[in-house]
């Protein structure tokens, strides 16, 4: 029986970690972790920085890299295009445990955020455990979430006294804002949704690469500030390669406009 | 300038602190907190653990207890019964600040799970500054939320691909689900209001207490274990005195059900 730690990690500041994940990094033979595309090195970087810094001395999991399988994000079939990568994710993970992992092992996943937030971690451990070609158990270790280090920087809370919030994406957003909310927090757009609710009365609290040195922050109404984050999500995302954004949209207007 | 920092220190397990928060722990000279009801007990001994646990030698905060206002559960106005708590709470906490702490000391108040996800602290402390009569700045500190732990002990994630999740009360959800999420999460239900949606075909994921000694978590589909959730739910309650319990709805069923 191999052991899996999947452990949320936070969204990009080394000390918004728990106890409990420095625990689990620290009970890990080997940790795995997934490289994407541009934005790898910084990521790659931060993570190294974390696990150097938490790591008990005389620890040293081995560090395996996985590659990941490319995505076609040009699809009209989103669902159809995640599901097709999620599988080959699995083939490559199975093989890897079975290959890095001694039976009694542990390994541990590293995670960005929280892995029960818009992460397929857990879906990809199912799609193996469900094969039943390897016997594994895992684990699960929440981590604060970019919309949590967000909403923190803002001092803002996600929803009004007896209100509710919707979490969504991007591309859900681009399709209508939710009218049975008030409070909508976005993840995953690289289109600026937001733009699309200009129209309404919207106030909107934006954050990038939040909780790090180069954290932006800005929040008033839709209509009056979505050019600037265009305009500075455009900016960082060409000086760095890469871009981490969320946001919460706020309808009606409890506060006057307010950017920092 | 008196400095205020508002500490989320997770839903119960003292290892889901993060280490930004044990730091803030150490930057106070003054913690407040918050007395309720019933679970005052167990709750502030918890609380004082966190505090031993992770306070640096030498560092001893002083501990200031406020007596929360009661607040009329009865009314039928919500908002209006918990916007005069609120402002009761504001006038409490104004004069604590002022009493108990010196210009350019710094006070935190410890928040269970995390402080933008149902808590009243920012908009008590917001009200504060709003009057004017006490110079302060603050500081939000994210902690992970009772909905994290519940999804990371059931291993589930709070959407599935590309969808959207609501998070909301029991009050809202007895009005009737959401029709725009497959995914509901539902906090601050004190009357099982889960049962509301029995008729449909809907998956529970319920757990109290998670992440302690007492967690008690139960899943699947909900006309087949609504009531022994209202069982348990209301033995523990007896028991304890007192209870908190989160849980998600997920429709339509993506698994068998099970229960552990």
């Amino acid at each position: 029986m191999r052991r899996v730690l999947v452990i949320g990690i936070g969204a990009g500041d080394p000390e918004q970690v728990t106890v409990q994940a420095i625990r689990a990094i620290n009970r890990a033979d080997v940790v795995f972790v997934t490289e994407k595309g541009s934005e790898a090195d910084e990521l790659a970087r931060v993570r190294r920085e974390i696990l150097a810094r938490y790591r008990e001395d005389g620890r040293e999991p081995r560090v395996v890299a996985l590659a990941d399988p490319p995505r076609d994000r040009t699809a009209s079939a989103y669902r159809e295009a995640v599901d097709d990568w999620r599988h080959r994710r699995a083939d490559l993970w199975e093989r890897a445990l079975v290959d890095e992992l001694a039976g009694g092992q542990t390994g541990a996943f590293l995670v960005w955020g929280d892995p029960a937030i818009y992460d397929s971690t857990i879906a990809v451990l199912e799609e193996i455990l469900a094969r039943g070609r390897v016997a594994l158990d895992y684990e699960v270790i929440p981590g604060i979430s970019s919309i949590q280090a967000l909403a923190a920087r803002h001092r803002i809370p996600w929803a009004r006294v007896g209100g509710a919030v919707q979490i969504t994406t991007g591309r859900r957003l681009a399709a209508g804002l939710s009218q049975e909310t008030d409070d909508v927090l976005v993840m995953l757009d690289s289109g600026c949704a937001f733009s699309t609710v200009a129209a309404e009365d919207v106030e909107i609290y934006w954050g990038a690469y939040v909780g790090t040195d180069d954290e932006i922050l800005v929040s008033g109404r839709v209509h009056e500030v979505a050019a600037e984050i265009e305009r500075r999500r455009r900016d960082a995302r060409e000086r760095k390669g890469w871009i981490m954004d969320s946001y919460l949209l706020r309808r009606p207007p409890t506060t006057a406009p307010r950017a920092r």
